[in-house]
């Protein structure tokens, strides 16, 4: 699974075959035929693991006292990445990215991993009593999609750096 | 190559067949075998075509007087592509996205069109007097970006109507 979600991060969903997935997991191909018949179904899991990555990242994230450390620990998290963003851009969002060109099936689930991720950001701006906390947490959301897709167009990890600090002061007049 | 843009836009590049594009045209397929022997060739020129299309959208905004009501302008166009966002994306930042998994070639061509946008949208920052000009910029088009993958990804044309008006209002805060 684990080379399922880089293999997809690095070169697509549409350009990968359960081979090139079975390489870099080191096993026979006959091992990841056993346990996904289809690409879809692999595509189906890569997803799921986004979420339970997600949901391990958040509920690390917890365990910070303060909503706003947590959100400047999120985004810290995301600029630390910056240099496989510049290569590749976000793993999740250019997953759902070329995932959301289909219809009735996929795209459902990237949506329900992005939605997760949204709730949990404005539970730390409620937290921080903000009666704006959903725009706010889309905001921050979005803000991070951006950066990435400008940080992957432009090859530019320091894009990523400059705009982790940018998005860090605002939390920081927020909280 | 209208059709090409479409086509590329509406099921990613590498899910498009030089087939799907010459039905999309209605032209035998022939005939777009006559002016690109690969697909690659055509994906650079539907990349040269997003460039030219940006171009004719800015030679256009700069026909308004104000600075700060092309920038208005452009996020009002933004928002009035919400429901093709929602159902394919920015027809621009998925390409982008998709062809950036690649190296040397089509990710170069991406970063000059994105970096066009930038240019541009810096100048009328430029215009506004802000010695933040390029900052801004980089903000308000991964503002864009941002709120596209959203927007995309949640099937959700309302979101990109809310944060268009939000941009609207910061770049009034601005001028």
């Amino acid at each position: 699974m684990t080379a399922a979600v880089q293999v997809f991060h690095e070169q697509g969903v549409e350009k990968t075959t359960l081979g090139d997935i079975a390489r870099t997991a080191e096993v026979p191909l006959g091992n990841v035929y056993y346990y996904f018949k289809t690409k879809d179904l692999l595509v189906e899991a890569a997803v799921d693991a986004h979420g339970s990555q997600l949901h391990t990242l958040t509920a690390h994230l917890d365990e910070l006292p303060d909503p706003a450390a947590r959100l400047r620990a999120l985004v810290a998290g995301w600029v630390d990445q910056r240099d496989t963003a510049a290569r590749f851009g976000c793993p999740f969002g250019t997953l759902a990215t070329e995932l959301d060109k289909r219809d009735g099936g996929p795209d459902q689930a990237t949506a329900k991993v992005m939605r997760a991720l949204i709730d949990w950001t404005e539970s730390q701006f409620t937290q921080l009593g903000r009666p704006d906390a959903h725009d706010l947490a889309i905001e921050l959301v979005a803000a991070y999609q951006g950066m990435s897709v400008l940080t992957h167009t432009l090859r530019d990890p320091d894009l990523m750096a400059r705009q982790g600090r940018r998005l860090q002061d605002w939390i920081d007049t927020l909280a």
